[in-house]
């Protein structure tokens, strides 16, 4: 396992404290249970919480800031975080307007965060969670019943944190949460395995001339495994199944969203995205906004996803709010 | 070879149609030859260009925009531009207040900047090139007498394109970019190798249970192969001989640059991170300003490099300077 981590148990901890030794002007980092904050919450507005487990970074603790997230929970690797930690998160964040939970539609991540929603209520918090399940890929897979939540979150963390940022109400923000997720489709695809620390060995094993379409952000098996194509093959096989899900159809202005999976360098992303913008163009789509990079991991793993979201006024409007994230930053 | 490429010989331009369908309002892309310009560019000061091998991506042309480069030269992929790219991108964005050329000492660069410098002075633009030579690894490597230029190259565009913006001279832009190169010192380590798309195999065998100390980001050679050692003792084989090279000491305020070479994930950089803080602040350092990302590359390398910039008022207000480019941006 070649891995720059000391402990495969000290991974998550010590890659919070490098967060937040290296961004103690936007974040603060709680410990046990772990949990990020805003370095100064701002309590007048609605809290928007995400979290998952880790592996997948920037998402989440990277779209903590102004703009974005109020908080982020950080599970162990690829293991949901527990419903104390996300209870003690949206007590140090949630004011009198409450707080929205943006849930990946993954089972763990589904169950801890209803609990954690039930615990807060009980304390007089408004509280609404959103389950975002965009993946187009598979129906059911290892660890979700349903789709599964990929690109979309942090597509949704973005615009639901510029509506809380603008005094939208929980109610407001909530059904944004919903409007972005039913308009948002995702596929993905790995050219590799990634391998989850305490574990030790790869996830899945590949052959050198295989791929697999479709796999979800924890390994998960996906639709297929086929012999690796060209890139622009590829994007087609990713592209295909996300336009005619929704469906989106000719003259809808999209955000195209093109995420390196962990272990892609950019200079291929950009080989992606531009076979993507072809076959959008050539759909009749207009891409109006667009995202290139590492945004949603799973650890190491090469591979790319592609997430397409219809956007109208309102939404490209919130897109282009100001953001001030370790990850995410313009306007400001 | 596992790569998201169409044709190995079509990797650069389709990546630069790429960058050029994904950022319309920030750059343009010029072909035959190869160069990037900012969308609209600025030719009342002093111009701000770079250049170098394609596969260190965001670097050069991720850094072109509002406060960084007005045109960015890629090679192929870890070769060097040619002398009429240079000259090409200089006519086009260069005014009366003449160009600075950014150079990474690596032969072929330092020879073909030259060629164009000549080219471009014999039309009476005023044109100045400095070299970066920030690596600490090796005097004289593969492709370089003396040594390698490497992470500094980001922080001098960077604060070279500040001044540039604010109307310094050309003299004064260049004097600049040579006390940045002074004051920082690099060095890197990989895990695994990286594949040229035309090569198709590995540039170098790296046992599963080694890795190489001071690589450079072609994958030449480093200091030594060692047997692979947590993150926290990699990170000091690559802090000492920096903080003992220029040699920074105790009071002094830093940049600290945590650098990913393609392949390796946010997760182990804040790890890498952590460290690194911790040994500055036990040798007395102030660690004021950082950077944290995949920002020179090495294809899909999977290693990280560090680089420390001795810092002072005038480079820290500099470096806090509005920038607007697709990999780098802030306070617009």
């Amino acid at each position: 396992m070649k891995k720059l981590i000391n402990s495969p148990e000290d991974v998550v901890t010590e890659a919070l404290q490098g967060m937040e030794l290296a961004h103690p002007d936007l974040l603060k980092v709680h410990y046990h249970p772990h949990f990020i904050t805003r370095a100064v919450p701002v309590k007048n507005k609605v809290a928007v919480i995400s979290g998952g487990g880790s592996g997948h970074e920037p998402m989440h603790g990277g779209f903590v800031g102004r703009g974005m997230l109020d908080a982020a929970c950080p599970g162990a690797v690829f293991t949901s975080p527990t419903p104390d930690q996300m209870e003690a998160a949206t007590k140090a964040v949630a004011g009198e307007k409450g707080a929205l939970l943006i849930v990946k539609n993954y089972t763990g991540d589904v169950m801890n965060f209803d609990l954690a929603a039930e615990l807060v209520r009980a304390e007089n918090i408004p509280i609404e969670s959103v389950l975002i399940n965009d993946d187009v890929a598979v129906e059911d897979s290892t660890w979700t019943a349903g789709r599964r939540g990929v690109g979309a979150t942090v597509l949704a963390e973005k615009i639901c944190g510029a509506a809380a940022e603008a005094g939208q109400s929980l109610a407001e923000v909530s059904a944004l949460c919903q409007r972005v997720n039913g308009q948002a489709r995702s596929m993905g695809m790995a050219l590799t395995s990634c391998t989850v620390p305490h574990i030790g060995k790869p996830t899945f094993d590949l052959p050198a001339d295989e791929m697999e379409i479709g796999v979800g952000i924890h390994g998960e098996p996906g639709r297929r495994r086929a012999k690796i194509l060209p890139a622009d093959g590829i994007v087609e096989l990713l592209v295909d199944p996300i336009l005619s899900d929704l469906p989106f159809k000719s003259g809808d202005e999209v955000l195209l969203f093109v995420n390196g999976l962990g272990g892609t360098p950019l200079i291929e992303l950009y080989i992606v995205y531009r076979r993507a913008a072809q076959l959008l163009q050539k759909a009749g789509l207009k891409i109006t906004r667009n995202l290139v990079g590492s945004y949603i991991t799973s650890l190491e793993m090469a591979g790319t996803a592609i997430t397409l979201l219809k956007l109208d006024s309102e939404l490209t409007r919130l897109w282009d709010a100001p953001v001030l994230t370790p990850a995410l930053r313009k306007g400001v």
